[in-house]
């Protein structure tokens, strides 16, 4: 059960970075995002995948690889359209 | 130092969410923003937190919470100002 809640919790936080992907290739209006969140937050996700691979954890791995894609492709937008 | 690194990365995926709050709260516009990535990044922190409880791990409590009242923020200000 609470392998389940950490499971859904990184499900969570991992898929939730798809709908905003998606919203500003769309609509590549990224006026009221904060350039400093998107440098400091892929720069963190990129911690945690080397992180993971240090330690040898699939989880956090997987779980990096797919949020700094993302996180990347919103600041690359960002850097592109501000 | 692998321990630095992932002590690194958590930091920096919770204070990223600092100049994003920031931003929000002062322009008030959240246009760009994605209504569905707070709702399910919020929710995924909560998740994350009843977690950090569940295992007794401080640092996952102590991160998330942060990330939990920053996320809770511009959530708030995106209803309020669609």
């Amino acid at each position: 059960m609470v392998d389940f809640i950490g499971f859904m919790a990184a499900i969570c936080t991992t898929l939730a970075f798809v709908p905003q992907a998606l919203k500003t290739i769309d609509t590549r209006d990224t006026a009221s995002i904060s350039l400093w969140m998107y440098v400091i937050f892929t720069m963190g996700v990129l911690l945690w995948l080397v992180y993971g691979l240090a330690i040898d954890n699939w989880p956090i791995i997987v779980a990096n690889f797919v949020t700094f894609a993302l996180s990347a492709t919103i600041l690359w937008f960002k850097i592109k359209h501000k």
